[in-house]
């Protein structure tokens, strides 16, 4: 079972506090970016793998999805999520997702938010979501960039001229890595972009778009703390799509 | 046109002593595990693209290539290229990747080894590789890691514990880079590896293998200088494939 980080008290408490759980998906600065990589959802039956606060079933809804099924391991996540909506088509259920158990080729959209780097069982994972979505069916997540991931102490260096780097180290040794965000001894996995690339493939998908995310200028002259991520990549946002037809 | 740098007699001096250049493919650590993502080449008509001294070209012919065309800027690589063989099956011929000009479909494989970097404009190169490959035609290639290409002054950084990281910066700003390697004024073109892949994808390629090598354990027990490098992917290895049908 993966780690319930989220139903820790003071790790929800701060998560609560993120810009992006009080705006949702207008204060997340990637947004922008993986919804340019969806298809049109409108008719779709989509599954949020890691729904958290239920934003993204709530925009899918109001695209004009067909019905979204909301997924997430925390309970304290599900209960505020099923309390900002009425929507029936709109389910959340509790779920790990090192476990899930799907309808098959019940949804024609995977979207993951922000979760696939807490899962240890990534293949295990996508050949389950193959099972799940129809043939032409997509798969669009963002994770933590393996960039983020790898270092042993993570942080910023800036040096006495001013120039600051990620310090970069331990790329290559794949693993888990325990942080302090939000609260003491969080746990993620960290797997090189190849890696994470070579299971989509190895599942079945064709990689349709990688992108490692950088705020735009205008966003810089917007949020300017967003500017160091600039100097290397927080965000890897991929979409990949299942044959149309029979292997 | 690119920048010629290995003319430069002491670039290419400095180049002729790299173990890679003595050794030839046994000398580069990455070359197992590129040559792992080639397909059979046995019967294929092959392109090299920055052939070098055509250590990769006599490989083929003598895995069974049905022919292989060896290009390179480099007069004096070139020279030494053809010094080297009489297999009348080996061309080598001048050309500057920026401004190919291949017979269409006339190529089964096309593989290039640390040359891509180079390159300005490449999806420019791909769309004419494109032409170049039948359907179902294959590009192999190695290329710097763009960990490796994003500082703006690259370079280990150990620090007073001992820890060795790589400094990263500047990771979402592409363009040209230019270093001293083996001689001053060395210029390279960083892009995202996103950017390279879709570049890939945007010229109709499907992705078939992505790896960011790391030596094996095995290796840094031979070598033990490549150590450092499972800190920071060294190099990325492509394998990517045209659709074997009409689009």
């Amino acid at each position: 079972m993966a780690q319930n980080i989220y139903d820790d008290p003071e790790f929800f408490a701060g998560y609560s506090r993120l810009r992006r759980s009080v705006e949702g998906l207008e204060g997340a600065p990637e947004w922008p970016a993986l919804r340019a990589m969806l298809p049109p959802v409108r008719g779709l039956r989509v599954v949020d793998l890691g729904c958290g606060f239920g934003w993204f079933c709530r925009w899918a809804r109001e695209a004009g999805a067909a019905a979204v099924l909301g997924l997430d391991l925390s309970a304290a996540m599900l209960a505020r999520a099923r309390a900002t909506t009425a929507d029936p088509a709109i389910t959340y259920r509790r779920a790990d997702l090192e476990d899930l158990d799907l309808q098959e080729a019940g949804f024609d959209l995977a979207y993951s938010a922000l979760a696939l780097h807490y899962i240890e069982d990534l293949p295990g994972l996508l050949a389950r979501l193959r099972r799940a979505l129809v043939p032409g069916g997509w798969l669009v997540a963002s994770l933590e960039h393996p960039i983020l991931t790898a270092p042993g102490r993570a942080g910023w260096s800036v040096d006495a001229e001013g120039r600051r780097t990620w310090p970069l180290d331990g790329y290559a040794r794949e693993g888990p890595r325990v942080t302090d965000w939000l609260a003491p001894g969080v746990v993620k996995q960290h797997r090189m972009l190849g890696t994470t690339l070579n299971a989509l493939l190895g599942a079945g998908f064709a990689l349709t778009r990688i992108e490692e995310w950088a705020p735009t200028e205008a966003q810089v002259a917007e949020r300017p703390e967003l500017a160091p991520e600039c100097e290397r990549p927080m965000f890897l946002l991929l979409a990949a799509r299942l044959p149309t037809g029979p292997a």
